[in-house]
């Protein structure tokens, strides 16, 4: 599922389960045209596959990693733990718990190695990319203007929506 | 207290009794010599003065904003909204739910706004300006130097205190 | 969808799907025959929508405003942040959360700027078309025996559906 | 503690160890210079007591009620349902669950009984007075003005902290 | 629908939707065959039907009360407070926080006021009627020979399960 | 500690660190002037002392037993599993939980043995005697007497803190 | 349902519903061929068979239990104060409360005795099994090899996954 | 501080902080002679470290791991991932959250790779080394005797304070 274009974003989830909620992470960078890849590995059950491919993030050219995970979450800490570039994490709700556990394993990381957390869910995931691409639009002038007009026409959806009702 | 270099950071808390917690963000700008600049004001008493501020956030140089607020934290969730910068909010404990309000406030952002929320407190405080460093050393090779030697020390100090235990 | 009288009473939801729990306010509204306005807009995705319809809102002869948002639901401290008119909100359960999040986002608001929190979903929002309707009725006394007599058939209900039982 | 003119609001609290929390909601009103009277009675230890005083206040010209309570916190849902005034209910932390009990108890009315619930501890207490205000102008010019001031005066305060600091 | 001896347990709800989970109560006071009635009165919407209600129970001949009710729950401690009957809370899961909030609206009374509180739904609805059983069993050798053979055969009935298995 | 009448109440708790909260339980048993016995066992350190003595206590005259615990407190849902007499549980805040743990120990029985619930703490102990109270005075109508001036005593001490106040 | 060698495992529930859940214990333990005993009982309802069970399990060559129960879950805590096995509990849910009442009753034990809690269902009930396995192993280098290749399965799994996406 | 034979048990921590609280692990262990050694490091700021000492433990000859860990406490699960070997979790309340970040990061382990996680803080760390011992045990007829002797003395402990008291 690689772009053909050098992947800029990894998009890294701990099960195939997680593939619903973090098809909104692709669907957001697909529509910004941000070549991604999409990488299964868990934090727990395959640790060494999560720990080489952290290591090599940068050298093949990947600026920012997007991890989505459940129950005790702790993919996208591992990550950020092997890594120096930007690690956003996606908790979702997989547990009884409702995403709760997700959202506190992944958030209250300690002092040191920091993980940006994005809401529970679908929401999360879509700003997972959102948020990546904020920080990618600082050096890239046509992605920025890209940005701009994706905010403005979420505003002009609900001028639309309003007229419907 | 503005830095003599332009600032890159802007450094935005609700009230000064987050400052205690804030100084944890901008000890580690000092640091790594970051300039930044520190910005009191709140989404909800003095919302002009956030929106204009925000929106003027990118013409004056500003790459990342770290925003700390307590109980109902909208303060990064607003300035998110009005600004295509990336965002890092930090929850603060100000009130007797010991931050689990401000972490809800800032993390559950609707799909279209993200903001990237770090830990509750000090961790996360710092934790923002470690973020926010991770995204301006992908484009300048003397911070990203300085953040692997920080990392490295991190782990190396945890093998001294080993020692003197 | 505006009444033929000038709106007393604006309900302010920041996304469609918030409607079916906002119908609770306005079947609330139409039963006492206040003239309302429902309007559309987001905290997030739309600040200068919500931020112009708050400050107009008091010109127009709103008196009072009802806003039902889900997850960090900011748009009922943002509007009274933004007009001194009295603020009712009414969080909407829309995550994995059930409503916990929403519920602090709209209640635990820092000392100065109130908002009149509701119950979580449909009840609350019934609740909100309530209070805003005990407010109003302080100066008008047929609106206050309308009220009287509405909340005696609420208990007479009780009596009645004990008489099925 | 009453004041010589009638008194417009009742501040309600079912216990004596309220009073420090309830002190922010009458600072308020001695500013703004509602006239008003302090009112002990507990919704379970003092049922008659709370029932009668609730259902005169309307006749003795009381316009809104704010009630402090904590633990399960009944009181402001009692009143509420022996008046048809507006009723304001400040969750207070007094057990080792910190306020969650209280809030859930004043905020999760059911259908038809609204209480305006504001945030736990002083901060609601204080918005409590405001909220009450924010009605009360509604027909007040000079209480208008007085709080168009007030709500001035909170962002002005907030430059001027920016400027010490 | 009163049994045709004089009712000992009263067995109140603020609702008829409350009605599937109390039938647990009252299934368990027919295999007993202690005499009981249904009583439908909401603490906040028929507040007058809810204390005289109580204040005749004694008279009555009631000797203990088992009171039903979801959200901001105060039936119970209603009834507690016009009454010095055992009272008997059952909170029910009738809102988004799945109980929470019947819960510690119900049990989390001020020292005073005692409702002893059972679980939240079912398992609680049939435990109100055991505990009411083992209360009335101290003064009724019959009734406490039925509840000795009744636990006993709760216990066989695993032994029972264990071998189906 | 054991009062000369035979007692009819046993005061259990699981550890000499619940005595400063089980005390609220034992000065109102002592203003009723009620035989109570205090028992130190703990459901899980002392499982056959805590059986042996469950077993007995029917036999021995006790009518009504309240226990005290914290953390995962079993305490009262076992002795309620070892004997038909009414159990009243006390969650103590003992954990770094605040009790939240203690109370959805006690309160959350599966159906078949039901354990009274008071609220966590202080509040909690003092409401445990007064509901063995509510329950001894069924039949003693001393006990009846002294339980409805008590109720009436505690609603007259508010009117006398209003008037200090 | 004993298989023929003698059970090294004892698997037990509180009741017959959580059967769905413990399979997934039952079902590690047939992979890996560790003999087991599915045993039901209820720490409340059939207090003296869990006793008995419990005192007997040394002696019947039983090296390790794994407990599951739902709601006030103190099926683990009191097998382990009934014997010194390792006790792993595994907390179900089974309640309004999504099994954080199961969860706080099972691992919050007090310092002395201590059960090896797991996650909330299915995924605990798995890992259960697994973490009898690893202490099984420490002492059978058959099962070491056979943990190790399951192990490696797992992680090869993931890499098969990812191939298929 | 190793302690002089080859340790059986290894005891880790994330930071000098937790000690206070770990050493009522090293406490018991020291108690029951079992030889330990204690290990500081942390899954996120010293990941290789982590890695390497798991990896080796086996051959060292340690039969059980006991963490400690606080916040997005991932100790524990870093360590499972990379040994076979039974990891017990001791949850520390290190942050505004009171440990049920901890607890939850700890014990909501995926299926697959187990933690035997304990109660939050002191009462935790204890049985990590009990619930240790009752492992080592199985295969130690000695330390079986002293456990015994152990559980008898608590048990007695009981017995003697009730006299005290």
């Amino acid at each position: 599922m690689k772009k053909k274009k050098s992947p800029l974003v990894s998009v890294v989830m701990g099960s195939k389960s997680d593939l619903p909620v973090m098809k909104e992470t692709t669907s957001i960078l697909d529509e910004f045209d941000i070549p991604y890849e999409i990488y299964l590995t868990s934090a727990h059950r395959s640790p060494e596959r999560t720990r080489s491919y952290s290591k090599d993030l940068e050298k093949r050219g990947i600026k920012v990693i997007i991890a989505g995970a459940g129950a005790a979450a702790h993919l996208a800490g591992v990550i950020a733990s092997n890594t120096i570039l930007p690690v956003i994490g996606v908790p979702i709700d997989s547990t009884s718990l409702h995403g709760l556990d997700s959202l506190l394993s992944t958030v209250q990381m300690p002092g040191g190695i920091p993980v940006a957390t994005m809401a529970i869910g679908k929401a999360g995931a879509k700003n997972g990319a959102l948020f990546a691409i904020r920080m990618l639009a600082l050096d890239d002038t046509t992605l920025h203007k890209t940005l701009e007009s994706y905010t403005k026409r979420m505003a002009k959806a609900i001028e639309e929506a309003q007229e419907i009702l």
